[in-house]
């Protein structure tokens, strides 16, 4: 607090930074949930925890060099007291780049590595959308063998199956760089600029079908707002190949997958290449047991010009809905692939690495859609009213014993009475307040309320004769009883 | 990376910024597992989550405000795109009071929260000493019970007893405030700068006994460098008055330091008020189950120009030794107390407040020390040798089964030959290394190396033949046999 030229004590507004979010209660635990639950599955396949500082030297993040007209571009830097400028990290590839450079030598190699936490983005925020978020990463560095690949996708849909995403909720699908440049090979594309155009062309499938790439790729596509993108310019022997490459089946297996592509590819250098990747990939998937889960999809294009190899991306399958329960669709929630120049801006030699990163924060929001969030279903605690000051301890024993037996519980501290603690119970979202007056007590009895009950007769459901003969909204209980007949209501199924 | 004049590539160092750490492997672990066995203890209290961002504007951080020549005081600060300096939290009680200040109306009230995570600090790093680092709080903001303060300290009992050093090795010491200002009171203390020299001499009880305290009470202290300390200048019968209340037996009981009290503090406005609470404090804790483990000591003199009330430290009594065997201190690992200036920077009103921050990094270092880190003895996973690419499919296969009962397993995946993939599993710390050669597939078979049993022959342990004939170094079995016999070489008594 600063005071003004008259002694008016100027107060700070209590409001927090543009694009980053407070979260309390359930909604803090979603994204620690997550990473509890990623975690036990990527040690189990031997990778190991890696936990680095929230700053790294700028110089060494890379892909934003600060300068000193905007030094805050993308990331959040400043100056250290040495001058050296630093940056927070904005994802975890970066500093383990960095780790791997700097202790190469000493390392364990192969080195499977996992890490989560925040990263940070300088960037407009919106709705939806944070300056810090959180990611949780699985990556293989200094493997060259395609077992490396299928390693993290059978990983990754694990995780998926541990939070609650198996049976086809989700699936990962495979494609290659090396299967790219095969196509591009065989369709004779040559040069940056048109390499450029084919890969956006192809990257549309989704959005406009086979017959907006052929335009693409041909001589160019008027969209519905008359705006006219000029294509590829490829012959109809280059356009036939690169559709024939993009025409597998979806829901193909992935040797199907591979049959399709050898007659269009095994010609080519790098294609053939490609294909002996992805029947390792396909022989080590099927080693784990992965089935269908896993599927071959050439036209997945995730950032071509930064991986040498595999590249995967999940998609969900399960049926998500917003709060007014209308069906919204994620964007992958797992992706990554191979690339090899992971240490080579530090060390000049091209290192090979294979990983995928779950963006931890909108898986979050994805599970909340569809209505796999366990940690939203999270009850508050038993709360014990407080009547006197007098009677404390026995509030506090009370409490204590239904701690001791795992059930949450608390007394209420504050000074309002008996009316305000129990509304301040049930936006708890106590399932029960337990009271213990005077006579009570001299009884050596206990009071419970049915905070569910009484919701239940808010909304009207308690009419049902039957339900309400099994869940008394209140009921006077001898003190000796009072955990068992906690458990018995916590216990009790839900009213919904 | 960028180019020089002539085209040399300039390429980064990979290093880390000064004072973060990187930690890899079980070391990473540590901090992680004490959160996560913190938070279900809050949790059971009926504490919330509250997860904020990293940044909090600096106005709203308070204690360090920045200016344009030195914005980065003690904190990490940069400004926004919009102007406004924002900083890292550099404790987890600024955010809370900023939210607790913002949401105030809509909160249920009392609001119990916890909360962990990194905090930043822009000091000169050392040896231990880093500028991130993790904290877990625990707070009640609104109740003005001393029941609140005892519940804080009944709660990190109970964390400190769930990590391992409960039985007696970690105490917590309770003083007030209060108290302080009631022995002020009855000595006849007057106006801050004796006020200020009284506390002095009182926080240096533990390093000068009560000579040198009674010196530093009187006319002053002469210490073996010459250096001399000018006195508070109290009278006899104050230096008296000051030495009765600190003469309490550090063994005593709660309610038997409060008799020794009463004399001393009965007489006085605020040594009254603080009798009273600390007896409701008693009370509550003896409701809790709690007994010695928490102890009332009014030397204990923490940040008393910040708290208004109760005051809580924890000391470790563990046997704590560094590396080397030598008996290492540490200082408080959890503490905290009462204070009402919480969200007034921002309403201008006073709302009580008590909590208490365990320091998580410190924690962790200290359990090391006391070998109760359970973190540092997580093994490495077994590692499947690769001795060809064509049998890549049975490696996998092993690998999953051990994985599918629960055991943490991995497949070479590097080029090198045999004896480096044996190296390769001995740093990782594997317990098991399974060869599956080709002769071994055809037959059905499998061959266990036990490489405790390695390790143990290494250090001339396995001299012991009852020893050896339990753990044979290598064995050949049935393929079927393998997780059986994984499990039994897992779970056999570890050799040290």
């Amino acid at each position: 607090m600063t005071d003004t030229p008259d002694n008016t004590p100027v107060r700070p507004e209590a409001r927090a930074p543009r694009g980053f979010a407070d979260r309390r209660g359930p909604e803090a635990l979603s994204e620690r949930r997550i990473v509890q639950i990623l975690a036990p599955v990527y040690e189990r396949w031997g990778f190991e925890p890696l936990e680095t500082g929230a700053f790294e030297y700028a110089d060494a993040l890379g892909k934003f060099l600060p300068d000193a007209d905007r030094p805050n571009e993308g990331v959040f830097a400043l100056q250290d007291d040495d001058e050296q400028w630093m940056a927070l990290r904005y994802d975890l590839t970066a500093p383990l780049a960095r780790y791997a450079a700097q202790n190469w030598e000493t390392l364990p190699k192969p080195f499977r590595r996992y890490a989560y936490g925040p990263v940070w983005r300088n960037e407009k925020p919106g709705p939806g959308r944070f300056r810090e978020f959180w990611q949780c990463d699985a990556d293989t560095v200094g493997s060259d063998r395609p077992e490396a690949d299928a390693e993290i996708v059978a990983m990754a849909l694990e995780g998926l199956d541990a939070l609650g995403l198996g049976d086809g909720q989700a699936v990962v699908k495979i494609a290659s760089r090396k299967l790219v440049n095969g196509v591009l090979e065989a369709a004779g594309v040559e040069g940056a600029a048109q390499t450029l155009t084919v890969l956006r062309a192809i990257d549309k499938l989704d959005r406009l079908g086979m017959e907006g790439v052929t335009l693409l790729l041909g001589e160019g596509r008027l969209d519905e707002s008359g705006d006219f993108t000029k294509g590829a310019g490829l012959t109809r022997a280059s356009i036939d190949a690169v559709l024939a490459f993009l025409s597998v089946p979806a829901e193909a297996e992935r040797s199907a997958v591979l049959n399709v592509l050898d007659p269009i590819l095994g010609g080519t250098r790098s294609g053939a290449e490609g294909l002996v990747d992805l029947q390792k990939i396909d022989r080590a998937l099927t080693a784990f047991g992965v089935g269908q889960a896993a599927r071959f999809d050439p036209a997945v294009v995730r950032g071509l010009e930064y991986y040498t190899g595999a590249v995967f991306e999940s998609e969900l399958l399960a049926d998500t809905r917003d709060e007014k329960g209308r069906p919204v669709r994620f964007g992958s929630i797992v992706g990554g692939g191979r690339y090899d120049g992971l240490v080579a801006r530090f060390t000049g030699q091209d290192v090979p690495a294979t990983g995928a990163s779950f963006g931890v924060s909108r898986l979050a929001a994805a599970l909340r859609a569809a209505r796999l969030d366990e940690a939203a279903a999270v009850r508050g605690p038993v709360v014990v009213i407080a009547f006197s000051d007098d009677d404390m301890p026995a509030y506090m024993s009370a409490a204590s014993e239904l701690r001791a037996a795992g059930i949450r519980a608390e007394v209420y501290l504050g000074r309002a009475g008996m009316k305000a603690q129990m509304k301040y119970a049930d936006r708890r979202n106590a399932p029960v307040a337990i009271l213990l007056g005077g006579d009570e007590i001299a009884a050596g009895q206990v009071t419970l309320k049915d905070l569910d009950a009484g919701r239940a007769a808010a909304s009207g459901i308690s009419d049902n004769e039957a339900w309400k003969a099994a869940r008394p909204g209140q009921q006077t209980i001898a003190r000796s009883d009072l955990v068992r007949a906690v458990k018995a209501i916590i216990e009790a199924p839900s009213i919904k």
